[in-house]
């Protein structure tokens, strides 16, 4: 047996390239939590800086050579899927120069803080010009990728999120979405006005008290705080790495309820991110997770499918009237199941049900990408995100805090991220119900508040697994089929159809 | 005129170095306030491999040789400084091998996370194997150092934080001290004694205001809360950069007195960083605070010769009555006057009053010595460090954590660093003295909580001058002489002998 001298340099590589991405995962976080705003210029240097010397790591000059000899070593198949892995960092890393690179975090950085300006100012042309810098080298990186890779410059992106994914694909998974959703969003409408308009809770809601019950929920779902925090900021995210892994929301005092399931939904990214390989595989690319949709699944799934079910609710409504002193019919898990499953055509996409939510994903899919293949101008994005609201849910932004403004994505650099909410959506769906059939305490589980049921089939057949398998092997192993827009369908069927 | 083509070189290292430095400082802040104890490994490993990369920038092998060429190059003042610091760093830096400034960044983090925990135990075998291992690798460093400096492992230590700073001299300082304090203790307690006993205000002190009275005070001294913040740490400290300004403090619901004194004196070292070259010397070692003496002269020039004077104590007290409600004679200016400057033997130093703190001081400069010479073994630190107070003070430790491990330092891999504590307030009171003088409305402003004569003396004699000039000559060209221990002791009479 060869002694993998080749496969063994590159191990040290991405060890090393693994530990800086930790480390800009906490300066990313305390940017957007903790930094006062006059640190913005030397924070964008300093991730600028580390980045770039990522970016030298990954494109030493011996790289290619050492990815060639050890496709030449013995590996075992773990070994094997990192390699793969390996190969694909150094493809998108080797497509783009290094000045390129740090001008892309200098302008990812500028951008963002500008954002978190224009955003509460409602004023797109405030952040137009840092916007406009931002995706002129985000479409010189695509370009780049685009011919390494041989696929579109969009698909160039979307690689970067989610591995061999095509849109190609997701026209055609939209294009479906969009055959079923629209008369379905008519008769979900239509059954929820046969039942009791939904009561609100009224507040106000102490913030602590909220962020109390969020500690609380995050403890019953599994949310290891000797691992983790939950903190606030403008967009929530999910940030970190599996030993320290912080999530944050952003609280309303008029409105616990959609704070509490942006907790619920990024304490799924946690737990995914808690379950992935330790050890050796820790600070390999093979460690990781599998890609965005995959993500994007465990929060959809923990949020969606588990916590705004009527079983979870029933255990959580008397935790929630004893954090608020909530007392009567509002209070009830009936309501509160009426209230996170109803169904409205609105502008805010974080806010979205499950129903109108692929409309939200499927405006900014088609915007991003006319934008990044030059079909579209950036003046025009404000015009063409309302046109987009007009014609898919009916209804017209009233300014661009509540349009073209509301989310980070492009503002932060991150194109062609997107239609991985909605995969994730489906193929949330999609493991849910193979998990429930596996196990049946996972349901029960839920409505008592414990979810190692659920969690111990998710780690074993999803989480532990990180980029072992393509992402379309994972869920054909964990459930039998590769994605299957039906399975979705029917669980919007039967929540909202009947 | 030459190109300063090696010049040119440097300056572009030491740049990347300076930036590296501020990922590294907001790393070691979330370290000290904010990451779970679960994270503490992965931080470690973090901290280790930036300084690693950072010192692999300092050593590669063209930099002899720069130094060399730039040497020859025609160079302006400020140039010339810069170059000289560079020089400085660089023997620094070269002197260590990569793997020991690996070894020692990880047994730094360590050692520190463990004494985290030691300490409110009060267990000092629980943190001595950590310890015993990272003073053998602070040894390993001293070895180096020594032999390239040409001085001896203490003073190659103390280098790293005073530069041109020797024993030699501090001992001849401390001697000096010694001769007169335990005198002085004697007089100055005989002297309270005849006065009325101070009256300790009653709590409890909720957290939030007395945060909000620290921040209503930081704002009168000139913090830019814009570029900085306040928060809680187990150990006080003042970190980040120009741009991003992080002190810490910590409080006690039944004595707000302490953690305000704590919180204008980071201030104190806020304040300097704020002040410092901004612009191209922003980056580079000539723009760097002085050394830790400057640095430890202007926190305590604030909290000592500043805030514990009658005048701002007058300004302060009503703003104490209304951030808590107090009512009656123990906040009347006279009595907090008298609670702030409050002479007694006792066990913490960073409680410690003005005439005990160099006592607090020696004791730790001569173990610190000893244990780096090797002529005392850490088992022995416990009984050795009583020892020092018994003799010094008159008093014996309860416990180790009111003993040897109340500070922060050495399980933080920072030997060699005390001394600078008590030069530094020999030269406060130096500072203080010449801008009293330049100005004579520093006093009266200090008594309206009007602190810009002060800072704007401070600002264009010392602060803005960052590295330009050594210590004493920074000293001298803003007070008319170097180092003299007769102005502090001249302050301690005024205050404390009549």
């Amino acid at each position: 047996m060869k002694e993998h001298r080749a496969y063994r340099r590159l191990e040290a590589v991405f060890r090393k390239v693994s530990v800086l991405d930790g480390c800009l995962s906490v300066l990313h976080w305390d940017m957007s939590t903790m930094m006062p705003e006059g640190g913005a210029e030397a924070r964008a240097e300093q991730m600028a800086t580390l980045k770039s010397m990522s970016h030298d790591l990954l494109t030493r000059p011996q790289m290619a050579e050492w990815l060639d000899e050890a496709a030449e070593e013995e590996l075992d198949p773990w070994e094997r899927a990192n390699l793969r892995e390996m190969q694909r960092d150094w493809v998108h890393a080797a497509a783009v120069p290094a000045d390129l690179v740090e001008a892309l975090a200098r302008a990812e950085s500028t951008c963002e803080m500008v954002w978190r300006q224009a955003r509460p100012a409602a004023d797109f042309l405030m952040v137009l010009p840092s916007l406009r810098e931002l995706l002129h080298l985000v479409r010189q990186a695509a370009t780049a990728k685009s011919a390494r890779l041989g696929v579109g410059l969009y698909d160039a992106l979307l690689d970067q999120y989610e591995p061999a994914a095509r849109s190609a694909d997701i026209d055609r998974v939209f294009a479906d979405l969009e055959g079923f959703l629209p008369g379905f969003v008519v008769k979900a409408l239509e059954v929820q006005s046969r039942r009791p308009k939904p009561m609100v809770p009224q507040g106000p809601f102490p913030i602590d008290r909220q962020r109390d019950l969020g500690l609380q929920l995050m403890t019953a779902l599994g949310f290891d705080f000797k691992h983790g925090r939950l903190d606030v900021s403008f967009h929530p995210f999910c940030g970190g790495y599996p030993e320290d892994v912080r999530i944050t929301t952003r609280y309303d005092e008029d409105n616990f309820f959609s704070a509490l399931m942006g907790v619920l939904h990024e304490t799924g990214h946690a737990l995914y991110d808690f379950g992935l390989p330790d050890g050796h595989w820790r600070h390999q690319p093979v460690g990781r997770a599998r890609g965005m949709v995959a993500h994007e699944s465990q929060s959809l799934m923990l949020e969606m499918q588990a916590c705004r079910s009527p079983d979870f609710l029933a255990y959580a409504a008397p935790l929630m009237r004893q954090a608020f002193g909530g007392e009567g019919p509002a209070w009830e898990p009936d309501n509160l199941y009426r209230l996170g499953t109803q169904v409205k055509r609105d502008f805010i996409r974080v806010e979205a049900d499950e129903v109108t939510y692929p409309a939200h994903v499927i405006i900014r899919y088609r915007l991003e990408k006319a934008l990044i293949e030059g079909r579209m101008e950036l003046d025009d994005l404000p015009a063409a995100w309302n046109d987009g609201y007009a014609r898919l849910l009916g209804i017209t932004p009233p300014d661009d805090r509540q349009g073209c403004l509301q989310d980070i994505h492009w503002f932060g650099g991150a194109w062609g991220y997107f239609p991985t909410y909605t995969l994730g959506a489906m193929t949330a769906a999609q493991l849910f119900d193979a998990a429930k059939t596996a196990d049946a305490d996972v349901v029960p589980g839920i409505g008592r508040g414990d979810f190692r049921p659920l969690m111990g089939w998710l780690r074993s057949n999803v989480h532990a697994k990180g980029s072992l398998l393509s992402t379309q092997d994972l869920l054909t192993d964990a459930t039998g089929r590769p994605l299957d827009a039906a399975v979705f369908k029917a669980h919007l069927e039967r929540r909202y159809g009947r």
